[in-house]
């Protein structure tokens, strides 16, 4: 496995392996890998013939009070599990080399970037969609891989890969979670004995929003009521969002019809953590 | 030469000639075309093997009260001019084909379209950078070509390029202009006769701070009021700006060091024309 640190570096490396007709599969990553990122790498191992895994702690996508600074790192770690994973390639750019001076270009996706994260983390997508325009014309890769726990963030990038008339495929794997239905997240490490118990609540919750509407609850807000009462009940969590929306455009759902996004967002203590699961009629 | 009017035939056009090393040039145009177009065609037909032209006029970067539905239009015109300039393929694709619906994403690059025709056209300059982005991910060029008449756009794509990590050369070709100095514009046709000839102070303005910036006056301020006042002679002129800016970054310049962008838009009756030069100390 070869770690490289510049843009110039990678796009050699990828350049060469397209023009022998190679199928390039990444997966772009903030680091401190969990089983979600690692079954990624694996399932674009198993899809194409180079897998480029970038690490970036990108500070365009955290809010000035967010967690930027403390996000986890440990880079020898997150590459002794990639090579593991099957990852060919580490692209682990510095900041600069990402956003030198000048740099004023933003890529934004508008309407769906509105609710749910979009909402409480001002900036969030467009920092996200910048970044993903820019490793995307870096790395040029035939499918790029994202897991299904940022649900609005998939959507977000399959919105502006299609958009910008990109040309990739957008692979959406499903969401790991821990034996007890944590949804796997960097930020678990962030959580207290007592609120990693207590974050069980997110799954169970999800849960019985799928129980619901395989009895026929389809009343989004009926939906929304029933996953914020179990949310409530526990007595560390402090809800942020709780909504149940429309795919692919995210819009409000008075009555569910063919697929919607149940989503939560949940602090406890300091971290916050997301989660979502997605029902049908 | 080829008319292509579909995003998948272009694409698999020039997928084709790229697997085969060719070298592709491309001219993205809004159409009713002039010797400044031609000019960009020409040259890239010196520089490429395979020239494609795009005439596309784009609705996001017009605004609500812009000229978009009257802008000049004569398609069977132009590709015969494009032809005899050595275009190989004019890509026209309609409205709903840049612009389905559920279309949410915008570039947008900042601070350099803050001043000039960034503040007098708002949101122009995202719309540009918008189809610009598009239309280089679909046509893939390796080397683009922008006329100096849109000083600023030129500056904003060559930011753009470089921000989202594009991998092609933007060429900034020279301005154009008629024999008596008025700057090449697909909206000169919309000129009355009079204006057409009040509208040859642009350039006689600009030729006055080269001579003011050579004898060595480099006060921005008195520059600006040394253009504007000799514009402001011709009674059917109605100025927009008149503006002295830093190069790259297009900062106010209270005296030149390096290179400097004297840039002007003007009203004649309806129509609003730009020009500019470069200066340097």
């Amino acid at each position: 496995m070869q770690i490289i640190n510049t843009i110039a570096g990678i796009r050699a490396l990828v350049e060469e392996v397209r023009r022998e007709g190679g199928i390039i599969g990444f997966v772009p990553t903030m680091g401190y890998f969990h089983e979600g990122h690692l079954s990624l790498m694996r399932r674009a191992k198993e899809e194409c013939g180079l897998v480029v895994v970038s690490i970036f702690v990108n500070p365009l996508q955290f809010g000035p009070r967010e967690d930027f600074a403390s996000y986890p790192r440990d880079f020898d770690r997150d590459v002794a599990m990639a090579e593991e994973a099957g990852a060919d390639i580490i692209f682990a750019p510095d900041v600069a080399e990402m956003y030198p001076p000048h740099f004023y270009t933003t890529v934004n996706v508008e309407k769906i970037t509105e609710p749910l994260c979009g909402r409480s983390r001002p900036g969030h997508f467009r920092g996200v969609a910048t970044v993903v325009t820019k490793l995307f014309n870096i790395v040029r890769p035939h499918r790029a891989y994202f897991g299904q726990k940022d649900a609005q963030q998939v959507l977000v990038i399959k919105r502006l890969a299609e958009d910008l008339n990109m040309d990739l495929n957008i692979v959406n794997a499903p969401l790991v979670r821990e034996s007890d239905g944590l949804a796997m997240s960097s930020r678990n490490v962030y959580l207290s004995p007592e609120d990693r118990q207590a974050a069980t609540v997110l799954y169970r919750s999800l849960q019985e929003a799928e129980r619901a509407v395989s009895e026929g609850i389809l009343e989004g807000a009926r939906l929304e009521e029933l996953v914020r009462a179990i949310i409530s009940r526990e007595p560390r969590a402090a809800i942020d969002y709780v909504e149940v929306l429309s795919l692919p455009d995210l819009e409000p759902c008075a009555k569910i019809s063919g697929q919607a996004l149940v989503a939560v967002a949940v602090r406890f203590g300091n971290t916050r953590l997301i989660d979502n699961t997605i029902v049908e009629e």
